[in-house]
């Protein structure tokens, strides 16, 4: 049995062959055809070239510009097209001419989003931002323990990694001035958050138990859900946060399989009240819902937090549950985020509002944000998430 | 110099030769090839076929199955394609032979739905609701007369009218109760809104003025955006409308072209407070933003409701400057929503929740709820926006 190319992949690297996510790339050199690839080390795999090559039945799959089609063929069809690519690993068809440099491609946003929703599921983050949003209240409102509170964002504005983000202008007002006033943020934050892709689709009217959760859902990507704290505080009361988050949210170029984070697999915190049956996942013989992300966050290459997604209150099949209960349907694209991950230590908080305690300092023009993320793989490996990256520009004059 | 086709329209038709709203229709003895078709009284002219059979350079944006192609052609095409048609009704060419009953057609959603954003522009409804949902406080926010606050829904889940809608079920919470129960909602409504659909795109960091309104949005459709006000109480602290929300909202079949409602437009409400620049509507030569378009809403049949969307405090125009000033884009098939039209008087509120002051009763199963609405056009014709029809349909077990 041949080993796993282990001459592609040095011992400890987080892209071995226990990873291989996906993502869309095109060659600098020949830019006019993106299509699939997936990640081994510092290379890229050109699986589409490949499936074309060797007559593969997923060929059409795999070469597209974007991966909702594939996500669209569900989970039969995404474990032999996975199982296919680690045959031919096995095999030495893959990587041989079909190895790219990582710094040789230009990757592109992976997947078309459909719809977009952001959920607030780490009990450290939301108590933190009730603490500083609402000094005068409970921290948590009395929903929060009883159902994964949640909103859709702009799908519009999800840019892959990499791309710039012009600092948003808009109108703010502390409680202390007398008027609004207008102008480019003067508190641009991030939100470094999990995000997990819909890829089979289900019909309205029929809700999506937790059970079904590997049915539907393809795999995992990292968010920065960028926030302006200042706009965000003056618009969001009653109907919730709108411009203050929809002028960019950015995914990592990579979508790893929900099969490469089966040893990540973890029971999510105890619940403080018993919840009702469509959210209970206390159900003997359930998969563990939670998932061991070791999250990094750095500013400008300086490692500021280390959030643990295993921390989080809600898990994300409790989250589809959730927001299919009401029958709303799932589409090929959708694109549903954790919120912010934070932990309880003071160097575990996914974002500047908290790791700063509201009181900045803010990103500054010029500041690269960079998540990344790594889980336990099989074996004492580790499966890398990629990363999300991105720069603030200035405001437009 | 021939007339307007007098024969096909009877004098005082809304859906004359001034309206000529744009829908997507198959034939129900041919349902196999959906295409654009035009509305003429009771008919659907099949433009599409018209411009194949007559050569004309806009046949293949007409031949589609969805409005996005058309739309994205941006506005000099979209008074072309207009006064193409008209032509061909002047010269008789139209209706000729391309006129189909509307009873012997299935009517299907326009267009593809990008992003959905839903507004709160009317002041009457947001302090009655305020009123309701936040009996301590002040029905208005602080930031309500200073920016049109929205957020954004679920794009998955637009339907158009003739669809039924599923009564949602969901976690509900009375002050009173204990803990939280699960099961159909008890408390389900409409709101009338009148939709706008932007046709022409804008790049991400380049906010749209409200001059440019004209330039990005193709027209106008009629709203109903489904609300279970029992889920939405228990959800919506602290970030807005989810689930009380996302299970279906319906547009009408027919978009009518900006230009058709140049006579109804006027001037909106006079403004409390000085607005920032961007929202300023009151600079000397500009058009006016508002719309004198006249709601009625009918239950089984039963006009229960004539709304004035005249009364909105924000514009249109106002709101696309809004979503966009911080910089995100719009894509073709973004719609945005004017939020319930409610006027101030009783029997002008756009939903159940006003009209019963929160005590219902509300929509049973089986209830079909129709809202329609028509526009002063030139020289005293009326202008026709069609209607968003739906019945409710039982729970799912």
């Amino acid at each position: 049995m041949p080993q796993h190319s282990p001459h592609e992949t040095p011992e400890g690297d987080p892209f071995g062959p226990d990873t291989l996510p996906y993502g869309v790339f095109t060659p600098r050199d020949a830019p006019e055809h993106p299509r699939i690839g997936v990640r081994l080390g510092a290379s890229v795999l050109d699986v589409a070239t490949a499936a074309r090559d060797h007559g593969s039945a997923y060929a059409d799959l795999l070469d597209q510009p974007v991966l909702n089609p594939l996500m669209a063929a569900g989970r039969p069809v995404w474990e032999a097209v996975r199982a296919e690519i680690r045959d031919r690993l096995d095999q030495g068809v893959l990587p041989g001419a079909y190895a790219r440099s990582l710094d040789a491609v230009t990757l592109h946003l992976p997947f078309e989003v459909a719809d977009y929703v952001d959920f607030y599921a780490s009990e450290h983050h939301a108590t933190n931002v009730g603490r500083i949003f609402r000094p005068d209240g409970e921290p948590l409102t009395p929903n929060w323990k009883h159902l994964p509170i949640g909103y859709h964002g702009r799908a519009g504005t999800v840019v892959v990694s990499g791309t710039d983000v012009v600092r948003p202008r808009g109108q703010r007002k502390a409680p202390s001035d007398p008027a609004p006033s207008f102008g480019p943020s003067q508190r641009l934050d991030i939100e470094a958050e999990v995000g997990f892709v819909v890829g089979t689709p289900s019909a309205v009217g029929t809700p999506v138990p937790q059970s079904a959760f590997r049915d539907h859902v393809f795999g995992v990507c990292l968010v920065n859900d960028w926030s302006a704290r200042d706009i965000q505080a003056w618009e969001y009361v009653p109907l919730g946060p709108f411009l203050g988050k929809s002028f960019a949210t950015s995914v990592s170029a990579w979508i790893t399989p929900l099969e490469a984070l089966d040893a990540a697999r973890t029971a999510p915190p105890a619940r403080t009240y018993p919840l009702l049956p469509y959210l209970d996942d206390a159900a003997a013989g359930s998969e563990p819902g939670g998932l061991d992300l070791r999250l990094e966050v750095r500013v400008n290459g300086e490692a500021v937090s280390r959030p643990p997604f295993s921390s989080m209150y809600w898990t994300a099949a409790q989250q589809l549950a959730h927001m299919t209960v009401n029958g709303a349907s799932l589409r090929t694209g959708d694109l549903f985020a954790s919120g912010t991950v934070s932990g309880p230590e003071p160097d575990q908080l996914g974002c500047l509002l908290e790791l700063t305690r509201g009181k900045g300092p803010w990103l500054a023009d010029g500041d690269e944000v960079t998540i990344t993320a790594w889980a336990p793989g099989p074996g004492g490996s580790r499966v890398g998430l990629g990363e999300v990256t991105g720069r603030v520009r200035p405001a437009v004059a």
